[in-house]
C-alpha cells in the first residue's frame, strides 16, 4: 500500500546536554518519511523547502526510495528553521526561535497521481494545511494525524474539524489532558475518541504509549535507553513507524494496531540515541527486527498455571 | 511460605478532589499486609498503635488472617497520624501535617517464633528501624524493601546501609533519581543495583512500573483507570502483592518476579479506586484473577510471522 506524507521539512538548531547540532535536518515529514520508508514502499512526500536545502538531503531521501514529486524547492526562499534547547531530564524543552521561511506561505498540492494514495500521514503542521490535505485525497485507506500543543492553543477549532475526519489522532499525554480539560490520560483518551477518530495514540515518552479504541487498550512500553542523545523527531518517528506497519500490512484491526504501536516505538527508539536522522539514517531490517523483539520481551509475561 | 511485614500503622486525614475522610485506616504496614494476605499465609504483622485505635480494624485484620503478635498496643498513648492533600493530577501530594504519636519511640521487635520467616516486608519507615529488623531475622530467604523521598532526604547514610543489605529495593521514579542523582530511570535503576540489592522495582504511578535485576529489564503496564480517589497505599499495596506471590510461589526467579510486579499491580489498582483501605476491604479471589488477566490483555502483542 501507499503511503502520502505531508508535514514541515526543517534546517534545526539543537541543543541537548550532549551536545549542540547546527543545520540539523529535521522537520515532521523528514522523520515520518524516513521511518516510514524502513517498513512500506511508496513512501511520498509533500513538503517544501528553501534554496537553502542541501541536495545532499535529497539524495539521501531519494536513496531511502521515498518519492519526493510533491517537494517544493524554491530557490529565493529560506528552509523552515526551529531552534530548541533541551532540558537535562530531556522531557522539558524551550523553543529558542522559529523562522517560518518558505513554510510561511506553503500549501500542500497533492500530484494529482498521489490523490488516491491508501495511508495519509498528517504530519505535525498547521490544521487549516492539514484540512488542505483532506480536502484533495479520494478514498483514503486509513488517516493518521499527529499534532502538538501549539495547534491546541491557538487553532483548537480548526484542529477539532481535523481530528473529527481522521481514523487516528496521535498526540502525546500533555497534549491529550490540554485538549481535552482532563487530567487522567484515560479519560482523556476516551474523549478523544467521541471526537470522531476512530482510535488515538498517546504518547508518553520514556513511559511508552497508549493505543486506545473505545472498547480496548493496549499499553506499549518504552524501549529502555539510558542515554537520549536528542529526542527531536521521536513522535514523527513514531507515526513513521506505525502508518509503515499498517501499510505493509494492509490490516487495521486493533491487534495489528498494537504491533504498529510497536513498531512506531521501535523506530522513535532509534531516533533518539543519535542527534537529527542520524539514529534513522542507515538502519538494517535485522536490527528493526532485533529491536521489535525486544519491545516483547520487555512486555511479556506468562500467566501462572493458578492465579 | 510466610511474610513478616514490620512499618507504620496509622490513622489518616485525606483530602483528594473527591472527598475528606478523617481517621482513614492507614500506614505502610497495613496496606502491605492486607494485600499480600490475599495471596499468601500466613502473614505476620509488626507495628504500634495507641489506646485510639479502633478495635474494628484489629478485627478486621484477624479476619484477613493478619497474625497481629507483633502489634504492640500502648493504651496510654496516640496512634501515628499523617494527614495529605492530593493534588488535581492526584501525582502530587502536601503533607499537611505528620503527628508521630507512639511511633516516635518505636522500635520493632520480632517475636522469637518470627524471626525465622521467610519473606520479609521492610515497609516505608526510618532506615534506623528497617536495619533493626534485619539484625533480627535469621536466614531470611527474600528480602524486600520499600522507603521513600523524606528518607532519602535527611537519613541516607542510614538507607544505603539498609539497601546494601536487602534483595529487592522499591521506590518510585522520582525517588530513584534522587537517590542516584541521575535524571534517566533507566541508569537510576542501573546504578541502584550496583549497592547491593539483586533486584530494585521502580513504580511510576499511571505509567506502570518497572522491574530491573543486572541483566534484564520487565515493565509492567499500569491498569487504566479513569478516574483514581485516593493514592494513598498505592505503593504498600504493590509491595504486598509482590511479596504475597513471591510466597506463595517461593519462587524468586525473573520470570517469576514479573508475575510478582503484576500481583502488585493488581492489588495497587485495587487499593486506589476507594479511600483508605476500602479498596482491599472484601476482594475475591475471582476478581483478582480478572484484573491479572486484565492487565495481561493490555500488554500483550503478538509477534509477526514475518518483521
Amino acid at each position: 500500500m501507499s503511503i502520502l506524507v505531508v508535514g514541515s521539512v526543517a534546517l534545526d538548531y539543537l541543543e541537548t546536554p550532549h551536545g549542540i547540532m547546527k543545520n540539523a535536518l529535521g522537520g515532521s515529514a523528514t522523520f515520518v518519511s524516513i521511518s516510514a520508508s524502513y517498513l512500506s514502499q511508496p513512501v511520498r512526500f509533500v513538503g517544501i523547502v528553501g534554496g537553502d536545502f542541501p541536495e545532499e538531503h535529497i539524495g539521501y531521501f531519494q536513496s531511502r526510495g521515498i518519492d519526493l514529486e510533491g517537494l517544493v524547492r524554491v530557490p529565493e526562499g529560506k528552509t523552515f528553521s526551529w531552534g530548541g534547547r533541551y532540558h537535562e531530564d530531556m522531557n522539558n524543552r524551550d523553543t529558542l526561535y522559529t523562522e517560518l521561511g518558505v513554510f510561511e506561505t506553503f500549501s500542500p498540492e497533492i500530484p494529482d497521481i498521489w490523490k488516491a494514495s491508501e495511508f495519509i500521514v498528517l504530519g505535525n503542521i498547521h490544521p487549516i494545511l492539514q484540512l488542505h490535505v483532506l480536502d484533495q485525497i479520494s478514498s483514503p485507506r486509513y488517516i493518521i494525524c499527529d499534532t502538538m500543543n501549539l495547534w491546541i492553543d491557538i487553532s483548537r477549532e480548526d484542529l477539532l474539524r481535523t481530528i473529527a475526519r481522521v481514523d487516528a489522532l496521535i498526540l502525546n499525554d500533555q497534549e491529550a489532558k490540554m485538549l481535552t480539560g482532563l487530567s487522567n490520560v484515560i479519560a482523556a483518551g476516551k474523549h478523544i475518541l467521541t471526537l470522531g477518530p476512530e482510535h488515538v495514540v498517546i504518547k508518553k515518552g520514556e513511559h511508552g504509549a497508549l493505543l486506545m479504541s473505545r472498547d480496548r487498550i493496549f499499553s506499549a512500553p518504552a524501549f529502555p535507553l539510558d542515554a537520549i542523545k536528542d529526542p527531536t523527531g521521536a513522535g514523527d518517528s513514531f507515526a513513521g513507524g506505525f502508518a509503515g506497519w499498517l501499510s505493509r500490512t494492509n490490516d487495521t484491526s486493533f491487534e495489528n494496531l498494537k504491533r504498529a504501536v510497536i513498531c512506531g516505538s521501535t523506530m522513535a527508539s532509534f531516533c533518539v540515541e543519535q542527534f537529527s536522522i542520524e539514529g534513522l539514517r542507515d538502519l538494517s531490517a535485522e536490527a528493526i527486527a532485533e529491536r521489535y523483539l525486544a519491545f516483547h520481551d520487555l512486555a511479556a509475561f506468562e500467566l501462572p498455571e493458578k492465579l
